[in-house]
């Protein structure tokens, strides 16, 4: 999937951290002892296995922040599927800094690509329902606007950023509030007018009470496929239905075909493999 | 596997750069709504899955940044095994600021104590062999210190901890010297007493030009069973042996069976699945 | 208005970062010099002129940053409305830390004040109505969580506090896109379910269309009070209405009257003058 | 008034954590919707009232932070007088970023712009008598490097940057010494000599004190016109004389006829209102 | 010589930058493998070298931020005096976490240590004679404000802190401005009235056109001992004399009983050696 | 000795902190008011002193981060030798801004230069031995990789970089453990393959235990001549030997004589007098 780029100025700072916590105090000792300093190279980014490009700009930015002379030419774009042997990139300059930069890009390129093409399966596998694939808050830490840039490269949507920018309604806070209408109306009478609110409910009758109070969306939570298509059958398209547990590519299509809005996967972003991609030095 | 923990000092930037990352500009809306500032409560750290913890400072470390007054009772320290239902602690204090560091303090303890599982995994698989399972620098950008103290915590040991702190000749350095020899000794010249030097090599021709310049370890990259066995037997314990590639739980008996000192194996730190965790609120 | 605190982790690097810029290199060189390291004042902290306090939190941390020694009593709370002489908290401790201390913590006090002040003073005049006071994104770089939280305390609404957190659609994104419908179609494709929409209209045929189209709120941008009640009576209730332009505690009234959810004000946190809010040092 | 610029290293770090601020974890989610990545667009920064225009280097700077390819012509530079409809500067390249930018740029500009204008209007208020219009540390905390060169832009002076580039003894400080002249002794003992220092006096016999004891300049604390005009008298031109409290666009006229050297004004920084300045995209 | 502590606001972020530097990704990996965790040591901070201590709270404050548990019982403070073998403080707690900071707090202490007792053998060298020994800017990068204060805890002053808290009019300066003169009446327009100005002179000549246009100092640059006299007799006390170039404690008295008011010197911050002080663990 | 540089992205954040650090919050007062902005200057940065340079792009950012149109034209490299009246380079560019940022950019190259030339002093002292010059972590805190990048370009060689890079067993450590054979045991058992084990010892007996239980390197702390010799003919090649304590220009030459591996000096870091360098403005 296309995907709109983050602005430089938001993944710079990471990357810069990046190659400061791999270079260390010392730096590259190896290429440094090894590569002469006016040695070029040419390399290439390539996948070893299918999947769904997304990090490309942090992999340039690795390179470039190394050794500003780097040229990357780019063959495919974040979004885009891969199969094994192709060509994503290719990285041009001087050989010592390539070297040293190297990890620091694959880090985070295979990572974002993992997330990415584990996202894209799930999408590829409730295709033809209305069903979205989302992430949840289950990120690593420091590293959530990328994460969750990436489940966007692989088709996905976002749920939440963060504590701040929507209210969701878990069942500690319905225990704490004494019910689902009392924590609705205090979370309606906390925040402002954009701010939506979404609440978890387990039974049948707590969706009902969700509904009624007004909500903008229900987080489903580890329901069955019957339970799931009789709560969509409650909700009768007037809130957002979130399906939220026991996802994986084998049960995604039968709970996207309960006619769920939403099926959200925390281990998008806490558990996807990353996906294997390597840096080829051209044979001189 | 017990495990020296980390200073405070070194994650504690880590745990205040996560919590930040959460609360956003407006912090917890959910639950500054819904609860009262004055309740106390109580919750279990459980694991939903059988495996090693690792992390529990900095859990804890997220709480307590939160609020202060908040209480972390460990049943558990890392390092331990822990089965399915095991409580690893006991957290008592505000409730609302509970919530507010619930999904930090999982975010680090999940991904760590997967990491540690993962290693222990391995560990037991070679268990009887001398082979030790070793990490990888392909590690979560940002997050290399507290990754491979999690593989500590999982029975594993580290290969090194940046580009500064060991030489690691690989392939393409080889190409760039214009052979081992040369490669092995140009890193000798230009590194001090205290750094070792290991070299990848992919050939049997390479291992023996490799011991005999004198390095301290060999990488035997992506070698099968027999090759490793007939590379250990060449070596002759004359300098420590690494294996490298295709381990999994299945392989990694057979590999460490050739008789290698070590097991290297990325994915533990990139693609290692979270170890399932969560905190429970007692009922009140 | 009681108000939920900020966290403590969100506000300390702004005080920190303060009292640094102030002490500079060379720290306090006037109390420093003169008064005895052993010397303990109290002092009080006073409104000048009648408002509404807000930020000490910030104050009181501004005093125990510099001099964990420092107690800080509060009789008045943020939120809470003062008269001039007022006593808000009593500050004791040592008085040279004090002394150094006090700029910083007043600077974020008075300013803070003075935002919670105007929005109650606006609250206030459309008091009657169910128009909330709400801020915009007009806010002092670098402080923006503190001046909404400030607004909040004033009894004032928060609008989104960022660029990420809801869209807002606005003329040049109209302009842009072809139309009112367009644009919002764009973004109801582009964003995640927790994300609502808001759309900027100029005129009744926008409104319509917006309305139409389907958003969750309108922005009715410098409209008259004609103009604001035929609005009104457009969107019968279908979208949360905000108004905006033109907005002073003489004009609030009237624009409350013409039935709007809110009335949206920049001044409020880019122009409101600070509360005059002192330090006095008790006789000794 | 023509004033040195602050050099980029200065302001880069305000402006960038401002533009984060805005951008948050996901960016600007309404251009990034609508806005084609290969858009260009032009737009005007247009004064809609009049004033004196300050800081756009930050301005500047925001827009090419997240975009390096947005170019910025400017037809005004700080310092200068402006009117409303006047055009400050042309903006121009992707019409993305340039909204992505906007309310940043325009957060700092029309802030810095409105203490400019105010100091200016008091420093016209004044002209053709000798005093000058000087700021204080009563300044928005974190950005008192950049509201102290507004002054300047406005034709102001500064005041001291912080606690330790001069003395300031102000009635706390004499009251813990035991008098005005004790604690001036204390404070040129332990000061450096290219400390200057001045002492805040509220009577005629504190000011002769001050005055015998030695310093470099008095400030005159709340004082009537009257009063001012005596001290100034007894003063006799051996001092710099600064008056403080009370000060207005109406009043500073006679304040400044009194003779006094400095008048300095607290709520140019904590209270100006900002400048009204916009960004006027072009038909298209 | 007593001298006012820095905040420990001030000095925390350098003790824990230094720190982290010396911890690096995996710790004290000597104590943490040999050091059993619960075991209390007791060892003292020992002069091995006649000196003056300084930079005890940042010695401290290396061990507690390490270790809260750790305490340090001073038997000298900064700015005393001490002998071979003599002890300056017990420090007490957790072996292993003392052995991790002891490099750390020894690289503070040592070096600042150095400062002050460089500074205080010229003190001791100029005693009966009016002049102060000064320090210059030529400080080691980001440490400027802990090394002044060394200078301070030496008995010596503080020239200026930076660029911006006075104005140094050099010969570069002069040579641009076109002469002595202009480069004064330049300057004096520009800051504000609490900035005093200095300007360094070569000739009499120039002497005598800076005292005749007005400066608060003149730093006579490399003078001879005749040279200094003559200038002295010049200035006639109008303005503060400094003497630069050349000080050694062998030439301080005689540059000194020229009656110059200060005497600065570069190398007690560029090249003053470290004070040899040693962390001796209690036979136990 | 040529040596490699260290990548900019790990040198930037210095140079950036310390021309902060100098500029303040008003940048420089005395260039800004006496320099037209458009005076271009041409200045020479020139050794005074005969000795080694090191730090040449630190200095040159320094320069350019102030003021990217400067250019810098290297006549000398770092760890070329120069002499009294030697150019090392040209600097040409606006000369305010060449002003400005002369303090930091001589800051850093003279204490670097120094460094490499007490350095190279040792380095020439010892010639025709095979020992070589080491370095320590008595370094300036803060500084260390640019400290040991100093000492390489003198010709000498690092010792650890930190805590975490190797392992250095010292005296108490061996108290701790109740032997050297426990020591070197334990640290054997903790650490990972890539770590290299050294241990301290002060007696015959102490140093057979260590190379018999088997270390890396032995550190042979403060032995005479002769005991060195002894020490030398019992290791026999086996570990490398390192000589420490008493090192100065006039003895190293005899403790290289005894045949010992490495010399390692603590002075050069924390001790070595900065190398005089100036930046002459050429006449106009």
């Amino acid at each position: 999937m296309p995907v709109n780029p983050l602005p430089a100025i938001m993944i710079e700072p990471l990357v810069r951290a990046a190659l400061l916590e791999d270079l260390g105090r010392a730096g590259d000792l190896t290429s440094d002892a090894i590569a002469p300093d006016d040695l070029a190279a040419t390399a290439l980014l390539v996948a070893r296995q299918a999947g769904v490009v997304a990090g490309l700009d942090l992999a340039a930015l690795a390179f470039r922040l190394i050794e500003q002379r780097i040229e990357i030419v780019r063959e495919r774009g974040d979004g885009d599927q891969v199969g094994p042997g192709d060509t994503i990139a290719v990285v041009h300059g001087p050989a010592r800094a390539m070297l040293s930069a190297e990890r620091t890009a694959l880090n985070f390129l295979c990572r974002l690509s993992g997330i990415a093409s584990a996202t894209a399966a799930l999408v590829a596998a409730v295709r033809g329902e209305k069903a979205r694939i989302v992430c949840t808050r289950k990120t690593t830490p420091l590293l959530r606007a990328i994460e969750k840039y990436a489940v966007r490269a692989g088709g996905g949507a976002n749920h939440r950023f963060g504590l701040d920018d929507a209210v969701l309604i878990k069942d500690n806070h319905i225990a704490i509030a004494g019910g689902v209408r009392p924590a609705i109306e205090s979370a309606r009478a906390g925040v402002g007018h954009l701010v939506k609110i979404e609440v978890e409910v387990d039974t049948l009758a707590q969706l009902k009470e969700a509904v009624a109070t007004g909500v903008d969306a229900v987080l489903l939570d580890n329901m069955s496929v019957e339970e799931l298509r009789e709560a969509v059958a409650v909700v009768a398209g007037r809130v957002v239905t979130e399906a939220s547990g026991g996802v994986t590519p084998e049960t995604a299509r039968a709970i996207a075909a309960t006619g769920v809005d939403l099926i959200s996967v925390g281990w998008l972003t806490h558990s996807a493999p990353g996906l294997d991609i390597g840096l080829d030095f051209r044979t001189r």
